[in-house]
Formats: C-alpha cells, sequence, structure tokens
C-alpha cells in the first residue's frame, strides 16, 4: 500500500548531518524519493523522514546510519507494509462507521484487528463488516480493572496504534505508557478550546462563531496530548447545540482521517507536546 | 452609501408579529426588500431586521411599530446614510492602513472621524490620509485620568462606533458604559483559546495547527464579550513565532473587515453574550 | 425529524406580500417560527421559506394564501415528515457508504428506499445494511431500454428525490423530465471548472493548487444545472492523481452531506440555473 | 529581512544527488538550515531548495555543485536581501494599498522601486507613500509602442520581479520573454474557471457558491500561467454582482498576499505549466 519504504530519524543536532545521512542511503544503493528534514532550535534536536526506494538490510542499514549521528540518534527503518490498528469506542458511531467502510473497501491504510468498546452498542455494527467487537464494560470495575481487562485484549492483537473514536472514557498514565506515542484520540473541540465535558455545550454558551475537533497523542494530560490536526466549520446564531453537534461529526470524522493518514505514513513525530508533521 | 432603511426590533416572543409588524409598513406604503428574524428561545425574545424602501416618517413609523407590538419591544428606524467612527490604536498598524485605505477610495461604507492612539507612533501614517490624530498616553496618567482623556476626545466626535484596531489597553466598565454595544474589538486568537496576554506566544508554545482571530463587541470582561466573527489559518511545525504573528496579521485584518460590514449594516444584535447576525 | 411544517411560495413581486402572508398563517393560529425570504430583482421573482407550528389544514392553508399572492403563485405546504430517496450508484462507494450508515443509525433525515446500481458491484455492502439493490446495466441496451428500466424501478418505490452518489452515466431530457428538480448529483469538480469526463486528472494536468466538488440539481445540461453547494481543498505539487482522487473523495461526501441537508429540509429553490437557499 | 542564504537547483534525477549536494556545502562548512526537494517523475526532474547558514562564496559553491551533479543541472546560489519589484495597476487599489502599507511599515521583504499604471489614477495614492508613479497611456499608442514605453522604465530599475497587481491589460509575448518567470499576475477567478473579462459577471450568473482568486506566474497564454495560490471564500443567492467584487477583493489582497511571500522567498519553481513550491 504505502509506496516506499521509511526512514525516521532524531537527533541532536549539527552540521553535516543530510549529507553524512544521504551519503549513507547511497552507499546502500538506496534511492530517496523524497526527504524532509527539521531542527528545533529551542532543543537544537535534528528530525528527519526519507522516503527511499530499493531493497535494503534494514538492520545494517539502522547500524550504518547510526554509526555517522550522533550518540543519542534515534533510528527508525520502516519497511512499506500496512500498519495494524485497534479501535477503542462509546456509544458514538460517525468515526467508527468512516473507519469501517473505507476498510471495507481497501482504501484504509491500515488493518483494522479488533473493535473495543466500554458500551455493547456498536458490537452489531461492527460485525456487519466482520470484525471482532469486544465489549469490556467498565461499570462494576475499578479503573485498574477496567484498564486490564483492555490491555489483555489490545496486547493479544500487538496493534501498531490504537485509535479512540469517541472512546468517553480517560485513561490513566500507566496504561498510556504501555503504548506510548501510539495512542490516537479525537477531541470535539479546537483544542485548547473547551478541553473536558462537552464541548459542543460550551461552544454553544459562549457563542463562538466557529467550531473545531482536534486529534491528538494521547499523553497523560486530559486533552492535552501533541496536536496533529485540527479542523473548524462555522456555525450561526440559529444553530442549536443538536445542530452544532451533527455538524462537529462532520469534522471528527475529517480531523480523524486526516490525523490518521499522517501517522499511518509514519509522518507525525512527537517533540516535547507538539508535533512535526512532514506532510 | 447603504441601499436601504433598516428596522431592527427586539421584544418579547408571541404568535403574529411578523404579521403586525408587516402590516405597518405596508400602511405606510414601504416595500420590504429583506427580512430575517430570530426567536431565542431559551429567553422567548423576538428579534428582527428589516430593510425597506420608500419615503418614511421615522418618528410615526417607530410609534406605529411599537402600538402592535409587546410592551418592552425596543424599535429602532434607521435611515440609510454612512456610519461615523473612531478608531483607537496602539503601535500595530495593520487594520489600522486596511481601514485608512478603503476610506481613502470610499469603500469603507462608514466616516473615520478620528484615529486615537496611546502611542504616537501612527500619528504620520494617519496624516497621510488626512485624518485627525489624537495621541493620549497611558503613561503618568491613573487609569481614570486615561479614560476620561479619551472620552473628552470621543464625544467631541459623537461616533456611531469605536473600532479598536489592536488597542492594546484594558477598558473600564465606565468607559465601556458610555458607548454600550458600540465598541468592537480585534482579538488576536480564537476566543475562548489563549485570552489575554501574547496569545500567538500561547498559541506557540502549545504546538496548535490553526491559529485565529476574534471580533467581538467590548462589554465588561476582558476577551468575554460577544462574538461577531472569528477565522482561523492553518500554521505548521515550521512557523516560529514571528511566522504565527505575521500571518495572524492577515486574518485580524479580514475579520476586523467582515465584523465591521456586519456592525455598520445594523445587521448584529446583541442578546446576552452572544451575537445574533443577520448576514 | 424535521422539527416543523414548511411553506414554500414562488410568485412574481409586489409591495405587501410578507403582510399577507404572515396575516394568513395568524389567522390560521399558525406560529411561525422562522421566515426567510427574497427577491430576484432580474425576474422580478418573489421567494420565500417559512417554519411554523400549530395544528394545520394544509388543503385550507394553501388556498388561503393563494387568495391573498398573485395569480402565479406556486404554494407548498409540506408536513413534517422523512423525505424517501433513492441513491443511484456506479462503482464508488465512499459518498454511498456514508449515506447508508449515517441511515442506519437514524441520522439521514431521510429514508433510504433502495440503491440501483449500473454496476454489481456494490450489491453485497448494500445489502449489509439490508436496503434492497437493484442492478441495471446499461450495456447491452439502449439508452432508451438503459433507462426505462431505471425509471420502472424508481416509479415503484415514489421517492421524493433520486441522489446520483457518482452515477458515472449521462442520463437524457426524457429521464429527468421525470423527476423535474428532484434529482440531485454530485461532480467531482468545482465547476464550472473541468466540466465532463476525469476532472481530477484535468486537475492534475493544469496544476491547480485547490480542488473542488459541486452538488446540482440535474437538469437537461451535463454538469450545468443549479449548483446546490461546492467545497474545496488544496493540494501540492507533491500530490499526484491518486492523492488527489483520494483527497476529493473526502469533500465530495462533505458535500453531498451539506446539499442533502438543505435538500431534505426543503431550502433548496431553483430560479434559472440558480439556486436559492435558505440556510 | 531573509534569514538564511538560498540555493535552488533543478536537473535530471538520477540516485544520490542529496548525497553528492549536501556533500558539498559540508565541504563549504555551511550549516543546512533547511532543505525540500521533490522529483516530478513524469519529467525525470528533480528539483531542491536548501536554506544555509554560514560564510560563503557564491561563485565557487556555484562551480562545486555544479562539479557533482548532471550537465543539465541549473544552480542559482541567492545570498540573503531584500527582492526589488515593479507594481504594474490599472484602476483597482485593494491590491496596491495593501502593498504599498505593508512597504511603509517595512513587513512587505521586497524593495518597491516604482508603480506604473495605465491610467493615472493611483498616482496621488502612490506619491503618498512617495513612491515614483509612471504613468504610461495604452491610448493612442499601438501594443508596441505601449509596451515599448513600459520596458524602458522597468529596464532603468532592474527589478526582480514585476507584479500585475491589478493591470487589466494584455502583454505580448515578446515583452513576457524579457522577464522569463518573473512576471505575477493576480486573476480575479479560480482558475481555470472564468478565464478573460468580467469573471465575478462570469461567476454571478452561472450562479455558483464560492468565487476565487489566483496567482500565477505570467506566460504567453492569457489566464494559463503556472499557478502559485488559490483562494475561495463563499457567497450565496442574495450577493448581488458588488457583492460579489467585493468580497472578491479580500482575496485578490490575500492571494496575491500569499503569492509574493513565497516569491520573494524564493520558494517557487516553475515546470512546465506547473508550480513546485516549497513552503
Amino acid at each position: 500500500m504505502e509506496k516506499h519504504h521509511v526512514a525516521r530519524i532524531k537527533c541532536s543536532d549539527r552540521k553535516g548531518l543530510i549529507a553524512a545521512i544521504a551519503a549513507v542511503l547511497y552507499r546502500h544503493d538506496l534511492n530517496i524519493v523524497a526527504m524532509k528534514e527539521f531542527v528545533d532550535i529551542s532543543s537544537e534536536t535534528f528530525f528527519t523522514r526519507l522516503e527511499f526506494a530499493g531493497t535494503m538490510n534494514p538492520e545494517q542499514l539502522t547500524e550504518d546510519l547510526a554509526s555517522v549521528l550522533p550518540g543519542d540518534a534515534v533510528v527508525n527503518i520502516i519497511p512499506r507494509r500496512k500498519k495494524k490498528i485497534v479501535i477503542m469506542v462509546t456509544k458514538e458511531y460517525h468515526c467508527l462507521g468512516d473507519l469501517l467502510v473505507r476498510h471495507y473497501f481497501g482504501e484504509l491504510h491500515a488493518e483494522i484487528l479488533a473493535v473495543i468498546g466500554n458500551h455493547p452498542i456498536l458490537e452489531a455494527f461492527t460485525h456487519t463488516f466482520r470484525i471482532p467487537f469486544h465489549h469490556v464494560s467498565h461499570e462494576g470495575r475499578s479503573q485498574g480493572q477496567f484498564e486490564a481487562a483492555m490491555l489483555t485484549i489490545l496486547d493479544s492483537y500487538s496493534p501498531d496504534f490504537i485509535i479512540l473514536a469517541k472512546f468517553m472514557r480517560i485513561l490513566s498514565p500507566s496504561f498510556v505508557s504501555r503504548y506510548p506515542e501510539r495512542i490516537i484520540n479525537i477531541h470535539h473541540s479546537f483544542l485548547p478550546a473547551f478541553v473536558g465535558a462537552s464541548p459542543y455545550k460550551q461552544a454553544f454558551e459562549r457563542g463562538v462563531k466557529l467550531i473545531g475537533a482536534t486529534a491528538h497523542v494521547v499523553n497523560n494530560d486530559l486533552d492535552e496530548g501533541p496536536i496533529i490536526t485540527q479542523k473548524i466549520i462555522p456555525v450561526q446564531h440559529d444553530d442549536d447545540l443538536r445542530d452544532m453537534v451533527e455538524a462537529g461529526h462532520e469534522i471528527e470524522k475529517s480531523v480523524l482521517a486526516d490525523a490518521l493518514k499522517m501517522i499511518l505514513e509514519d509522518r507525525v513525530f512527537v517533540s516535547g507536546n507538539k508535533t512535526i508533521i512532514f506532510s
């Protein structure tokens, strides 16, 4: 599905990094098809993402790249293949539906291994697409028990990414730390406006003229993770709360789709509480 | 400049209001060219704005309309004429420049009577367009003295509206109460995100992917007034703070221009902390 | 689903129309909840759409309204109920999928009676949602035979609207005249740019920086019908044709969803080759 | 004003180009701050733009880069300095006003050397900003005489770029060939829709729901040059032609400003009838 292999490198900045990296790929007889880099001046950190074509030995390439880079370099060589994801939901169908339909027609650029819901309401719909659905209720369980039950299922699938497609429960730091930078959430507001519960209600009451949605990498602080994509849609004085929720669903789907595309193509780096996106 | 007379009516809602209002205009031999209305369900309040053509007697029309409406009705008959405005600035030129250039070519749909600045930096530029500039420094004055000095100048011009085109001082409730719902401000963020000082710096540090600007009616709470228009513009990880400020200037101009158009055409009603805009 | 009854009126313009219409509704003890009107100056035609609440007698109301309006008045009283639609498709799934998923969860604001495809490829997918699918091939049939076969099926469902959700065959004037102003098409370009076949290929070759989609009412001229909604999405030099098609699918879905909302809520008037949309 | 030196390279594609280029900069002790490249697959052409810091010898650097690149390589080393531009206008003020105001406050990132108008109407306004204005009328002159008169003035300024800020006369191929890829035009439609005269009138009559503007590099075919930037703005059925023109002015200014930023920072490559923009 992905057209080329990808190399991702993060290290402290110094002169000559591009020359060194490009020379290694040239020696491996690999053709650089696209290369983007960024230096975060505040932290003096260098980030690059390369797409390249050719027959490669990932271990040797990683080793040869590391040998010409600063000692703190993190090198990831990612052969082209479809990513594996698990989707987590509560009750709302719109983001899940969008992902399942694309997947059904082979255009998601990912393999959906399973859906986990803390409510059973989306089970029949998920089964329609012949995807396993696991109902893990949070009721009658402690947060620890609830998360342990979900992690048992998640771990059994070894997903590359976990997509919170309107999963409306807060996850603990210990849960998040099991899949660092690999859990993606959609929040139904233009962060940092309207964090927390009922953002459309907050937006309606404030009388804003635009509402938004934000896809972000999940970290330990609620709605504070590094932002991947944001979109907005205009609203008017005669849009009531129901109208806003309906309009918001459209951009939630759209924002999640855009963020997933970036994530699945290995274009997103996390740097502190920000993202670098080589789109 | 404006094509028609405007009537604005606000009153408690009841059946038959439109019929009653339209019948009065028909009896006055006035032709309704456009009519928009809205009922705020939560407060059971009816708002309407009509554009109409014909020769009118404003006092008689107001009286006749009031006689068929609930006792709490506020009726405004606004003959077509250019509005008069005073602009208040601090140091930034971009919003002021946009307004002065339009005004110079007769396309602002308002008459700029004067510019008041708490810094002298924009004086020469304003004079270039043959508009009076009043420098009223806040330095060495109490807030009360500062505002009194500005009000003396403002009152002498009897403006319809006061435009804060990047005026960077907070105004007191007593100042605002002299021009209720007639002071328009541009805030350089997507409210309610990033209230207060240095919103672009806040946005840069948070790592948002969109930045915004908001034009609002000024009330007694900083950056909390009823919102008129909002716009956003995408930013990326390689936009530094200076890039964000520059990009933001474009939407600040654009948001202020859009809000002014609505205000100058009498399209904006304030209802609590929201606006109703008959665009 | 729809909150109120709707009245739609089109007639030649004259003074006092709003007063006359509103008076009739008042006499019927009906409360006007929203009213929008527009006068097309070039044709001196008056259009209005009212939402109203109360118990009504549609025939009497129509008659009473007609009696106070010009002789050419067209009055439509539309009781609140879900509209019935039939969807026509060829091979592409994205618009159909979006509609079927919303319908499954009861949020389409319409009842999908059936799907007709000139290819069988979307049959299994449609059946998944328990909606009838009719395969009517154009192969081995004349255009007349092909359309007759489709009309037999369509007529049996008596749909309010026919949605061409990426139906890639041209329909003849005689077909269109059976459902005047009731067939909605999505064209995958920003009309009038790139009419006809392969608009994304045309856009790619021209090197545009935005691509678009257009929903329009179908009339007798290919891609020339009155436009309902249009949206665009930015593209860049490194987007190849496949990227453009993928990005385009997103706005096609979005444009069709927006247009359908306007159509299903009776907000769209056709006036010559334009639309008037009381949104 | 520009932060770094820029290198632009265009050549036929082959393996190892990035490595070769980066190695040359490393040997010159120059630090690559940003690097973007693109391979046009259809023509097998490689494009790159590098920003770099350090003390450089432009001639030696050009020579050393050329020595490691294919024989068809075009290498441009551009030291950081403000570009020089001449603006050409007819009667409309909005784009010119925007550029003059930015220039006045030192934020245009270019030096405006002069304004040439084929009408005298903007002369006083231009002089207000202490910029020379040359009136070159097309009346009573052949196209050849008209262009010769303008070229005499243009050549005397040796501008880097010529900006057609609503210059409403067609330029001949021989004029354009004197400043190849250095003349930038703003067209007041979303190209390729509505080429030629009166695009807003065409848009109004077609009943589109979005209007647009396009900045492009001028070549020999009217409105057919490589597109740099495009923007759109929504319009509604009650926007008459004057409203559309006014709304359009806003995006014309905005599109031209965005295009100029890309041009002045040397981010635009022309490739056939397309642009590659390293934004």
